[in-house]
């Protein structure tokens, strides 16, 4: 699946992942309408219209990225029903053609592990039937129980021939209270993304390997260090927009060719009709909106690869 | 809800939550055999095996503990399927009086961790209605994000009279691959020990915090240090039986007054009747052996306390 991902990032040359976290206020009024009439202003109806939101979306946009993303919290805030949709997007996404990049954040001891591995990306055997439950292509996993905690999730990875990212430093403010605390003096997300190189040598694909890591791009020096101490891990990096990465701080996240790393942009995508630059698309074409903002965010990302690239080059004539 | 489970802990003189994980192989084969004739070898199936395994256990022992703690995982494994019959295992639960600990682990970014909050523990809106879609009494909650991943759960405690427990030093074996890492000189565990007493001390319930700790009964001695270091936070202990926790252990994580901590066991209790010691009671009398073996845990406990107690007033003597 890893190969798959570098393939369909050099095909669409977009190194992006689109975050499907539908919050109900992000939900257009005519969507939410129809929902509700049709099922009520219930947790069916809110199901509903997050759905049909979420396919709205991925029509406008499939042709464009590699991957998306659904953030499992968003429709498990609904109940059941919630993950109902959350299983009708997956299915949704892969038949278009996307990878899916569960961000289920699971993560536990040995057997229960075993359980969410087998929930998000493997199968379960029912009697003598076997079932894949929510089916998706990557998950995102949190290492805070180990190495125990892992292994389940890489054994469906070989089996299955999917992919974790392990979460390493994350994008949010006080992700330093504890993933910065010095261990021997280095910060504790280097000792995790050390152990993400180790995890991942046993899970390679051909370029990369099937263990990649989440780093927030709200921390580009933080990125430099780990793309260097992790050469074979892809790169999962959010915060980018919303959240306040910027282009020019991705570029530490790429290796020298452009690839190693999947920049997530949520609700800068999904809800961009509600931004006063694509406020022009109305409420009615949100999904024309998510589509100019995709464009938008390529070139912003191409623009910092090459500005990269150049000053690179700038420097290699001035060593001649 | 704290406050609830102190005195439902003294009523039941019992410090114990039965683990409610139900892997299928646990399921008795008659419970298997009319799910799957009702229902297929679906994922229907399996859940409904699950949920009448459930009941049964439920039946049987809600009289002698004060709470259960489904692991999420296991009904995750089966899908949407099996997400409904978690939430009827909660609910069940619920009107039978027990106190239930969602074992959910999860935690993210603070927009995330919200809706996860409101998922497990709180409400959620939708148009004009408002909702509770899992409605636990408490939820275990992973630390790897800090402080802003933490906070939505604080809100929700505050607003629902709810808890969490948040995992301080996990009962696996590799737990200390990252929890025991030394940060000036001490292990990582204790710097979120600190910070889970203070996240407490904005939750107070009568005695105890609505923010409590988990803390693995197989690491006793540091059970020892974390009881100093939070001192009014409840601990969830689990790794009792199966995962090599023993009733003497356990004594380092009560207070002297014999509260403070409340000690999990899962296939010890729901799949007793798989152990050779309650052999006798057959499959079909699968609840009952689980009743036993909660008498037994109860009595495995009570007498390492009595035996703590004993030792302190001897020692008391010895210094007349």
């Amino acid at each position: 699946m890893i190969n798959r991902l570098v393939e369909r990032i050099q095909k669409t040359n977009a190194p992006i992942v689109v975050g499907l976290d539908p919050m109900m206020k992000f939900v257009p009024e005519h969507i939410r309408q129809a929902a509700f009439s049709e099922y009520g202003e219930t947790l069916k109806g809110a199901a509903e219209a997050i759905l049909a939101y979420n396919k709205g979306i991925v029509d406008a946009i499939s042709d464009l990225v590699p991957a998306v993303k659904p953030q499992i919290a968003m429709y498990e805030q609904f109940g059941t029903e919630g993950l109902i949709a959350y299983q009708k997007t997956v299915a949704y996404c892969k038949q278009k053609g996307l990878i899916v990049i569960a961000d289920v954040k699971r993560g536990d001891i040995g057997s229960t592990s075993e359980a969410y591995a087998a929930a998000h990306l493997g199968k379960v055997t029912v009697g003598t039937k076997t079932y894949a439950p929510f089916d998706a292509d990557f998950a995102t996993v949190n290492p805070y129980l180990g190495s125990d905690g892992i292994q389940p999730f890489l054994k469906v990875c070989q089996e299955e021939k999917k992919g974790i990212f392990v979460l390493v430093k994350t994008s949010n403010p006080s992700s330093g209270e504890f993933q910065d605390r010095l261990v021997d003096g280095r910060p504790l997300y280097e000792i995790v993304g050390e152990q993400v190189a180790r995890w991942g040598e046993t899970c390679m694909g051909e370029q990369y390997s099937y263990v990649g890591a989440v780093v927030g791009a709200t921390y580009p020096e933080q990125g430099k260090v780990l793309r260097a101490l992790m050469p074979k891990a892809f790169i999962l990096v959010p915060g980018y927009g919303a959240q306040g990465g910027k282009g020019a701080d991705l570029v530490h996240f790429f290796r020298e060719d452009g690839l190693g790393a999947i920049v997530n942009s949520s609700r800068g995508i999904i809800a961009a009709y509600q931004q006063e630059k694509y406020a022009r698309f109305g409420a009615k074409n949100y999904a024309d909106a998510s589509r100019q903002a995709v464009l938008d965010m390529k070139e912003d990302i191409a623009q910092a690869l090459r500005e990269r690239e150049n000053a690179a080059k700038g420097k290699g004539h001035g060593e001649l």
